[in-house]
């Protein structure tokens, strides 16, 4: 039985170990490589080779930076309002809430949510300097803007009660019915919240 | 407005460029890798780089083999059958036919198939190659591999067309239903292939 040749094996092996990509993707995206100009694979050999090297964590806020830096843009901008701190759990979310444009404060990136299952516990999220930076004073409020997935809401609830001797306020992101979104479609869970937490029309 | 760091986006872009992947998709895998162990990059980045280097393309049938090769395992294998060849789209194709074991002769990639849309013409596929191997002699049986789409299906009666004048039999894989398949989901292509097809039983 001809088997493929070592190189293109490894690389398809080496895809394999990406999250999503299967040993259908991972074969696709090797023979899409082979014949795509050199260039391709170049850049993205190149980009990986480079990423861990140029890139560190903030040390206050643990969201993502380049090398060398200590502090990330955001905890170094005098711009930015440092009693107010939002906190989630991945580096990515905080490019979310970016782009809304709608928050001027800080941030504090867990890297992940409680999970018993997959084994993740307090120790293994950013939870520790979170309530040292809380402690050291100047925060006024919390945002807890974790994922309103069951990990994101154990993970909420795991810092309120960490935190609750602390004086800071604690506030969550809100729950209820997207934006463009139909009523229609909306999934139970998603309208018991939107029916719980009605407000007065203004 | 604070940005991502320039290798974390310099790596969104590089996965970006990869067939299936989208923004989203890209953003993932590049903040997966930022905190998987160094040695998943370091192996991606490793058989990218061997990739275009340590591969080469068979120069009869045209699948991939390792660099330094001038035939193929299937080509240079005495124990094949050189009077059949299966005409294919893909190497991956050529993998696949492997696996059922049922075929054993020689292969003919074309790397691709007719396409006006996408702007692939028969000077773009390995058939002028291919008309030369049945030329030289020696090929008592073609069969025609190709997708069966509508570009595969293109392909194949240009090269029905291509190799008329030549003492060559051309066969094409049969359509009809897939095995294990459901009679009521399939489609009526699907459905009016094998009724066209059909066979006497034995």
């Amino acid at each position: 039985m001809p088997i493929l040749p070592q190189p293109v094996q490894n690389l398809i092996t080496a895809f394999e170990r990406l999250p999503g990509i299967g040993p259908k993707s991972a074969s696709r995206l090797t023979f899409f490589l082979l014949r795509a100009p050199a260039d391709v694979s170049k850049k993205l050999a190149e980009a990986l080779s480079e990423l861990q090297e140029a890139t560190t964590f903030c040390s206050r806020c643990f969201n993502i930076t380049s090398a060398g830096n200590v502090l990330c843009e955001i905890c170094a901008s005098p711009k930015r309002d440092e009693s107010q701190v939002c906190v989630v759990e991945e580096p990515l979310d905080v490019l979310a809430l970016e782009r809304t444009g709608g928050f001027g404060g800080h941030y504090h990136v867990l890297h992940g949510a409680l999970s018993p299952i997959e084994g993740i516990g307090p120790e293994d999220l950013k939870i520790k300097p979170l309530v040292e930076r809380i402690t050291s004073g100047g925060i006024k409020e919390l945002i807890i803007a974790t994922n309103p997935s069951m990990e994101g809401d154990a993970t909420a609830l795991y810092l309120k009660q960490q935190l609750l001797h602390l004086p800071v306020r604690i506030t969550r992101l809100a729950r209820g019915l997207p934006m463009g979104g139909d009523l229609e479609y909306a999934d139970q869970n998603t309208l018991l919240r939107a029916l719980a937490g009605r407000q007065e029309m203004e």
